[in-house]
């Protein structure tokens, strides 16, 4: 099915995770039907930038009742949700990585941490959040034969482009780093930058200007 | 001091933050002087973006010595880091809000969590991480006389909006939205969205693409 789908831009795949949200919540409040306009005014977009999104999935719509809710997320949902669930590592079992663990261990089996690496020989050999930990060093042997979709890193800024380098080595094509410094990997692994604290810091510099009336 | 500074916009505020990074990084090393040619490099940004960005926090290099990394520093740290530290309440005591509870629980007293709120009776009236919870309807009473600068918000998508409602109507001016759906505040009012398993769906989306080839 996927080798017949064009290949969506990060935006459009974004904006159908939306339209899937939406969705489902129409469809807990027992609705059947929904046209591109009553999308395109929940999620903030065109009824035109709607109907390109959703032939992405390949799923048209019908002028007069417009779309089938349970059909299109059907069909969003063999875009975006791998069947086998999603495979993921976590490189750095600090706090944050602890934070992690234990975030996505009730999500099983849609998001399976496979395993845990840290350098620290006192957090290895063990099992956080259900999750087996192991020395960085042995990561190739760990994850030898199994297909990773996802690298989460939570080292400390100071490691985190040697985290991301370990875990491209390992062949994971998808890195979500969550340490405060930016990383380089090649050109066709993906990367996100999750920078909690750096996040949280921006925030409360402008909440406190508005508290101070902005001087 | 804060009256005397020109208000700073998103992306200066993002780059003082990795300016800071790597400065500490600098000083770790033993460096005491850095050029804005260096940081520029480091951070991937042009020199005179740099010199505009560092005249933000008042403080101007010294064309033969750079900047000393010791007093710009202390520049950038007295912009972005309140002395008194960060309050900050969680909404939503699920598995997020207590894998943020326990996250921000050793960055104290950086990051306080004052208070965590939550409608299901059998989440409240405990202290979890160090923080006591409540229930949402007690949150005037509870942070009655207490400046809080940043609202977390991880309830699921569906009561986002009434969550990110309750704490605007509490005073609060910069919320941090971890739940899967946008939120509308008012203008006054920052907020910054971060979709962890939008996030993580996105990424496995180009990975799984980079794997197979992207077909």
């Amino acid at each position: 099915m996927c080798s017949r789908m064009p290949l969506a831009p990060q935006k459009t795949i974004e904006r159908l995770i939306l339209y899937r949200l939406l969705l489902e919540r129409l469809e807990l409040q027992g609705t059947t039907n929904v046209f591109s306009n009553q999308l395109a005014e929940m999620s903030g977009n065109t009824s035109a930038q709607v109907r390109r999104d959703l032939m992405t999935v390949g799923y048209l719509g019908n002028p007069r009742h417009g779309y089938k809710i349970s059909e299109l997320l059907k069909a969003i949902r063999a875009l975006l949700e791998p069947q086998q669930g999603i495979s993921m590592v976590v490189i750095g079992i600090g706090n944050l990585g602890r934070a992690i663990l234990g975030y996505f261990y009730p999500l099983k089996p849609k998001f399976n941490l496979v395993a845990a690496f840290d350098n620290d020989e006192h957090k290895v050999n063990r099992v956080i959040s259900g999750c087996r930990t192991y020395p960085v060093h042995q990561i190739g042997t760990v994850l030898s034969g199994t297909v990773i979709d996802l690298g989460i890193i939570t080292v400390p800024a100071e490691h985190a482009q040697v985290a991301a380098d370990v875990l491209v080595r390992a062949g994971i094509k998808g890195l979500v780093n969550f340490s405060a410094a930016p990383v380089k990997v090649p050109e066709d692994v993906t990367i996100e930058n999750m920078h909690m604290t750096m996040t949280f810091e921006k925030v409360v510099y402008f909440s406190r200007l508005a508290r101070t009336g902005g001087s």
